[in-house]
Parts: structure tokens; C-alpha cells; sequence
């Protein structure tokens, strides 16, 4: 596994690695995160390590997604033990820039997605998904993979980065992977670390609130939409320590929003999606009410 | 020469092609136009043939860089003449994608170029320049290009287009080139076939009034901006026809004001941008005022 910071340093290396391996067609897989590596980001690098023939991990903490009052100084970080992650996971080429690397000049250019950034997290976090999208596609543009893993539970920056991907005709699949949950249900999350212990225990309320909702699409499929965000906020709303930023309910991969009283079983792909503090830590969860497709056999 | 409609195929070609050539680095040099192609965009394909394995002209008339009271519609069109001109210059591909191959949605995606966008033509033409970012990052990612080549007649766009370059680290480098000319000083442009022949001879006070600032600028080194102004503007307005919208001087690439009272001297690679209409037609023409390195020889 090689370490490296610089970008014409990575390009030569993608290159380099390249033309060692005797195939007509080489894939590169990308991963990019913010590091502070979880077993989400793991998954990942699985499904990179399993599709592609060179994996390339980025590390960084873009200051540009982050609001003035967010964790930007504070995010979790350790190299170390990122560098042990991904060695672990087979990744071949660790890039870990610096902010000066990526923005030499504070950045003239920003990528705006319109229609899907605007709700969910875009509500409260506002220009975040601008500096995700720019991030993005300048990391896709220095690595120029074939294929990039994001997890879902950011879908909304999933159904964004596709919906950027499909626009600009990027050469580059998107690949959603599923969230990842510790054994009680908790999403995991880098942002994990900043809760006390009461309330990771109260964070709970997320994961059996999306269970709740799974159950219920399952039993009674004329749950009507409004009938389902109640469900969902009564069971968050069962724990005390926990403010509600937004408990959503839209379509999927379109975040387009759905009349309460529309029934779930004339709709398909619908998420459900949720935005919770907890003290001072934002978490985000979600989940995706497919339906079952039946096939009648005679 | 191969003519290519579908952005799949075209993928497909390039692909080919490279394969063909025989060299450890195939090099692909782009030429995006608007069609209606003249002299000067036959040498935006003459540089390209001299320094890229691979040329590849773009032929697309953008509907989302014009506004709704633009010429979008009745812009000059002749898809024969134009394939006659690519074949002479020794293009290799030419791509010419109807509306709903580049846009089979409407784009939710816009790259956004600040600082250099709001003057000049961005501030006669809003959203001009979110379309043209947006296509050509969009035909960057389609035929992944080495080199683009783009005339300096408009230097905003060659200025804005190297920003983004820069800021989304595209893997591709920009090529300005030089300003061609009638005999008689007119830049050449698509749209001049709108002018009527009373209208065209007016038009050539552009040039006059550019070639007056580049000769005051040799003989009066000290003088100033709002001094160049004024030469440009009084040169303009002897046309009768002429309905000046600006006459700026400022940095390039940069395209930042200078104060009225800065003498030429004190400052480097100012750029002297002009659009005048005559009768409908909107025409735009400038000159760069380069500072002549004096070496001194002991």
C-alpha cells in the first residue's frame, strides 16, 4: 500500500500501477472519505477491493462542505489508524491531501445540483451539498476512476452525486453500498464518537423507528405516508434527549417529497429519512421502503 | 474522417482509434464550436492536428448558454460545409449530438465560475456562462481530451474555462489561440453573416479603435486607463451604427477593474474587451495589451 499526498504524485502512481498489471482494460475502484475510518467505510473498500484491480482510498476533510458554525476544526481524525484500516482492506493507494493541495486558491468554481439538495440535510446545512459536489468531482477528476463507493446512509449525497454524475456525463459509476449498523442498530458514523454514552444510548430511537416503518410497510401496505411519518416521529420522540431536525419522507432517488395521505402501496421507492441531535451531535439515518416485488406463478 | 452522433459511440471510436496508434501516449486534442465553422476555427484545428494524435471536433449548438431573447433558434447552421472543413483540416472524429443526446433531461447540474463571470458579456448575458461551463465540462467528460483548443476572440471564456480547468483539476490543459481576422481587420465570427453590408463596414471600427490602443500603448507608455477608454470609445461611436454595451479594460486572465487613473506602465497583461451592436447584431472583439520585455544587453 502506498501513501501519498501530492496530486501529480497520485496521478503517476494510478498511471504506474496501471501499466504493471498485464489487462486490457484496468478498473480503478474509489473510495473517498473523510477518513476517521469505520466498518462502513470497510464495506466499502470490500466492494472496491471485489470489483476493481486498483483501489484508491482519499482521506480528506473538505473545509468547503462544512457550515461556519459546524465541526470542521473539530472532526475526528487519525491517520494512523486510518492507514492500518485500509491496509487491512487491500487498498493499494492511500491519498491524503492536504486543504493547500486541494485548494491552492480559494475555489472560483462550485457544482450546484438543483431540485434535490434543496430538502433534507440541504435545509439545514445550507452550501453543503455545493462543496460536496465540487470535492467530488475534482477528486474524480484527479483520480479518474471507473468506479466510486459511497454509503447510503448519505443517500441524499448519493442520489446528488449520481444525479451529478448522470448530468455531466462523468465517466464514472456511482455505487451505493448499505449502511452499515453496530449489533443494537446504530448507523455507524464517524460522528458516533462525539455522543456521550446516555446518549448513544438514546440515539437509538433511529434505527427501531426505521425498523417500525420497515414492519409497518410490510403489514399494512395502505399505510398512508402521514400515518407513517407519525409512527416514526412517536418512536424518535420517545427519547427525551432527542431534537428533531427532520423526519422525511420522499421518494428515491428523486427526494421528491409525497402527499400525506398518498397510500405506500401506490408508490415505489420511497426513503424514509431522518435527522436527529442529540446534545451537540447531528445524526443522520435513513431507510429505503422497497416493495416486494410478487410474481405470480400458475 | 468520422462522423459520430452518439456520445456511447463516441466513446467507442476514441477508444478504437487509440488503440490503432502505435505509441506508449496517445494524445487527444478537442475542438468544441457552434459550428458554422470559418477560418478561425479551421486554425483552432490546425494547432490541434500539430500537437494531438487525435482530433476531435464537437459541433453543438448549446441551447442553455443563450438567453431566452437570444438567437438560440435562427443561429447560423450548415452541417455539409462544416464536415467539408473538418475533412481539409484532417479532423479525425466529428461529433455532432442533436439536443436530447447532450441534455435527455434537462440538466439539474451547473458548474459556476464567480469573479469572472459577472462582467463583460456575463453581465449583458446572465447564465450565459453556467451554460458554457456546463457543456464543455460535459464534453471534457465525453471525449476526455489532452488538449482543448478555444479562440481568444472570447478571451472571458478562455478565461473562465481555464479557471474551472484549474479549480475541478480536469485532466486536461487549455490551448488559447489567436484571434483570426479578415483582411480588413473584422475578427471572424459566426454571427457576422447577420450583418448587412452597410452594418459590416461599420463594424470595422472595432478593430480600428483596438489597433489605436495597441499603437497608444507602444508610443504613450504612461498613459492610463480612462485615457485608453476614451481613444477606444470616441473611435467607436465615429461608426454611427454602433451601440456600444462595453468597452472594458481590465487584468487577464484574472478580468479584475483597473482604476481610470493607473498608468499602462505600472500594470501587466491587461486585455482591452469590447461588444457593439449593429442594427441585431451583437459583436465582441478585444485585444490584449502585452508589455514588450526589454532585455538589456551589456
Amino acid at each position: 500500500m502506498i501513501t501519498v499526498r501530492g496530486i501529480q504524485e497520485l496521478r503517476s502512481q494510478i498511471a504506474a500501477m496501471k501499466k504493471q498489471i498485464s489487462k486490457p482494460e484496468v478498473t480503478v475502484g474509489f473510495v473517498p472519505t473523510m477518513g476517521f475510518l469505520h466498518e462502513g467505510h470497510a464495506s466499502l473498500m470490500k466492494q472496491a477491493r471485489n470489483k476493481t484491480d486498483i483501489v484508491v482510498l482519499s482521506i480528506f476533510v473538505n473545509p468547503i462542505q462544512f457550515g461556519p458554525n459546524e465541526d470542521f476544526e473539530s472532526y475526528p481524525r487519525d491517520e494512523k489508524r486510518d492507514l492500518a484500516v485500509a491496509e487491512k482492506e487491500g487498498v493499494d493507494i492511500v491519498f491524503i491531501p492536504t486543504v493547500k493541495e486541494m485548494y491552492p486558491q480559494p475555489t472560483k468554481t462550485t457544482i450546484q445540483v438543483s431540485g434535490l439538495t434543496e430538502r433534507l440535510c440541504g435545509a439545514s446545512r445550507p452550501g453543503h451539498f455545493d462543496g460536496v459536489t465540487t470535492v467530488v468531482a475534482k477528486l474524480f477528476n484527479i483520480v479518474q476512476p471507473d468506479y466510486a463507493f459511497f454509503g447510503m446512509k448519505d443517500a441524499q449525497q448519493v442520489a446528488v452525486l449520481t444525479q451529478m454524475v448522470t448530468d455531466l456525463n462523468m465517466p464514472v459509476t456511482i455505487v451505493p453500498c448499505p449502511i452499515m449498523r453496530e449489533n443494537d442498530g446504530l448507523a455507524l458514523s464517524s460522528r458516533n464518537v462525539y455522543l456521550s454514552s446516555e446518549e448513544r444510548t438514546q440515539a437509538l430511537c433511529l434505527s427501531r423507528s426505521l425498523s417500525l416503518a420497515e414492519k409497518a410497510s410490510r403489514e399494512r401496505t395502505d399505510i398512508t405516508i402521514g400515518e407513517l411519518r407519525s409512527l416514526v416521529t412517536a418512536e424518535i420522540k420517545k427519547s427525551p434527549a432527542a431534537v428533531i431536525d427532520y423526519v422525511e419522507i420522499l421518494t428515491f432517488p428523486g427526494l421528491q417529497p409525497l402527499g400525506e395521505k398518498q397510500q405506500l402501496n401506490d408508490l415505489e421507492d420511497v426513503i424514509v429519512a431522518l435527522a436527529v441531535k442529540f446534545g451537540k451531535t447531528r445524526l443522520i439515518d435513513n431507510h429505503r421502503l422497497q416493495k416486494v416485488k410478487v410474481f405470480s406463478h400458475v
